[in-house]
């Protein structure tokens, strides 16, 4: 099977089963898909034919692919179900993790009332356990779901354990090795498991050297956990070591991805995780504050350039070249920091690396400054006919570019330092602080230069 | 097992080792240690500590620290080996994936050497098709490695078989059934492996269903498939359906972080995948077009102005506010141009939805610039004396924030819609393209206002 995509003739085939309400048919076409595949085509269908094929699907899939859904859309179909419906149609298929989350997303009331229809009590009492974990740990992300082995069984009984708790999974990644006291001391890989003979010792086969993470850890320590030792599944414990759960890579590679766009936001001026769905005020109240500052500066800047309003009324020249001069320092600014920002978001940069740091940028500034500086200097020369203002831009530019390549890697380095996150540097903050130095730079060297000619 | 972080202590320990040249107790102080914090210590090291802590390893954790080591750093370590002893001490002891990977990076005549000194044939030739495999497409990200049963197979055989098979592997995930043909006809989950009584047909307990990539798709494919359905392990199959290996889901992370970080780069106007460990000319190279685009901007801005030199000669105020105008109109493009950027990586915009897009995000817009229109002209009547500077500059702000708003939005779109990367435009281009019409819109309403005051 290659991967599935909505295209128009699957859309033109559901929605005529849809007109013929053929639910029957329609229960068929969605049989083979991938739960993922049909949050796809929901998405790609209005909002009473989304409803109609979601009626129609078989109880599991319809459970799994509310777990693919967006947290916005999920409740149009939630409310299809009472709660009894949704603790037995939909919690009982699904594993701890997305269950909890599913239940988590309801209203507070119905919440405690869907967990009291579940009819499996340990089942409850997981979903319980894990929603009280903030959602931005280590135990929001795990399931509960995992097989676990006594330290002091034998490899038969482990084989009988192994199969009774299997029965529960969706699929086998690792076994867990327990002591009596529940605390976590070892892995058994499955295909140890598999080549070892019946008779073997469970103590001579087990990994002891199994990574960990504790339950309240931050989701991006877990998530940097797995990265760095390229793990497919890692046990959650609590301070005393007992295992409580376990995180797959796919609830992780999210966490990873949010990551790496977080940054990508923060740079470009957008405050908190939106998403191009959210509603109006909600983009508006992650942009607003970053265009203020931009706002205050430029205010800043207008009381800059107005001290020296005498030089601007014999020399308006000086004005042509203002965007100039306050984009290229914001330019030079956002690329320097966001290398820093980069390398130490992959922890890349040593701390005892940033005067080698500066070094390197301030080569690559001054690179950057004389190609720049000569090429305006060049144009300046042959366009304008002023010696002044070509020699005041063309060294002004320079100036400025050596400044913000240094400003862009100080300040995200000492960001870092005192534990705010430097991709906040990248953004407004770079940008507007370095036009107002620009604008400084570059009308106290017109002035001196114009005293001199 | 905690995650383990380098300090200095374990460098001051280890460093007392070096200089007393106890290779054994380096041996035993790495013995416990997982390749990945090996290589992290040796980046804390200097060159010829390194080398020597390199080559007190035992040849297994020699070879996988290798693995994770940077590829402008490995070659220090790769010289200490022959190309006898790269292919039996480093090659022998990794998956045929990293393998692959080291031996792609030695210069051209020592990679055959290498290949011949292999002596198992079958290995050769594993790692002989990998190199043939585009570095960016799925083969080239695959491993040969991998456990495969025939489908007329009884259970028992296949255990066998597995068993055989599973010694060559690290640790298994999935088992794959192939026909006749070697064509990949499903997969053996392992819960259903235990679980199955052993006179379980295999046709009745596979999964048909089994979700697979070309070899010569892109690695950004394969990537969004295994996102996409969640997977651990993704089969790579021939033009014909035939398996020729398996992809694992920590190779495929990395492929995810850097599609998200080179959005990011792109955006900061860097135009190559450049790290801060870079050289200053790569680094340069990578930023000067950026800059140069911004230069040329900034002296089409010129000329603009320069076009009501008149103008600025009466009302030099005018000049005061030309980085706040130009300021804003970038931060608003590039806010707007990240969240349709973003958007489209993720695949969460449908290509019907581009007007209720435009719609959603002059919204946004008509907030952000009554909002920052109202401050300013707040400011300006209260601090600067004359009304038609202060309606001037808040009319202006106004028509430039909408303005970016509607660039911002539609530039991606186009750019995507024609096959161009989106991220492009939340670069330079859309600051130094908003700068100019900022500039144009500005002093466009400024000579039409004080006409009429």
């Amino acid at each position: 099977m290659a991967e599935f995509n909505v295209n128009k003739a699957f859309l033109e085939d559901i929605r005529s089963a849809i007109d013929a309400r053929q639910s029957s048919s329609i229960k068929d076409i969605f049989g083979e898909l991938h739960p993922s595949d049909i949050a796809e085509t929901l998405y790609r269908l209005s909002k009473d034919e989304a409803i109609f094929v979601f009626s129609c699907l078989d109880e599991e899939q319809a459970a799994e692919t509310l777990t693919f859904l967006d947290e916005e859309i999920r409740p149009r179909f939630m409310q299809l179900f009472t709660p009894t419906e949704i603790a037995e149609r939909v919690i009982d298929n699904l594993d701890s993790d997305d269950a909890a989350d599913i239940i988590s997303a309801l209203p507070e009331e119905q919440q405690k009332e869907v967990l009291s229809k579940i009819t499996d009590f340990e089942q409850a009492k997981d979903i319980a356990d894990l929603l009280g974990y903030d959602e931005d740990s280590a135990g929001g992300l795990m399931a509960k779901e995992l097989v676990k082995v006594h330290l002091e069984n034998t490899l038969i009984q482990c084989v009988r354990e192994i199969r009774k708790q299997a029965e529960e999974l969706d699929d086998l990644y690792a076994i867990y090795v327990v002591d009596d006291r529940d605390i976590l001391v070892g892995l058994l890989p499955l295909k140890r498991l598999l080549l070892a003979p019946t008779t073997a010792n469970l103590q001579g086969i087990i990994d002891t050297n199994v990574v960990s993470v504790t339950a309240t850890a931050t989701r991006e320590d877990a998530a940097a956990i797995m990265e760095k030792y390229d793990l497919v599944v890692l046990p959650v414990v609590d301070e005393l070591g007992r295992l409580m759960g376990r995180i797959t890579i796919d609830d992780v590679v999210d966490v990873i991805k949010e990551e790496a766009e977080r940054d990508y936001q923060l740079a470009s001026g957008i405050s908190e995780d939106v998403e191009a769905d959210d509603k109006v005020w909600v983009l508006s109240r992650a942009r607003l504050p970053w265009l203020l500052i931009g706002l205050v500066g430029g205010i800043a800047g207008s009381r800059i350039i107005g001290a020296h309003e005498s030089t601007l009324q014999i020399h308006p020249e000086m004005a042509f070249f203002i965007p100039l001069i306050a984009a290229m320092g914001g330019n030079v600014g956002v690329q320097s920091s966001a290398i820093i920002v980069q390398s130490l978001a992959n922890k890349s940069i040593q701390s005892n690396g940033i005067w080698q740091r500066l070094l390197k940028e301030l080569g690559v500034g001054l690179i950057s400054a004389l190609v720049c500086a000569l090429l305006l200097l060049g144009y300046a020369l042959f366009f304008a006919d002023s010696l002044s203002i070509s020699l005041t831009v063309s060294i002004a530019l320079f100036t400025v570019i050596i400044f913000a390549s240094i400003m862009g890697t100080l300040i995200p380095l000492l960001l870092d330092k005192i534990n705010i996150d430097p991709a906040l540097a990248t953004g407004p903050f770079i940008t507007t602080g370095n036009d107002l130095t620009g604008m400084f730079i570059y009308f106290s060297i017109g002035r001196l230069l114009y005293g001199l000619f």
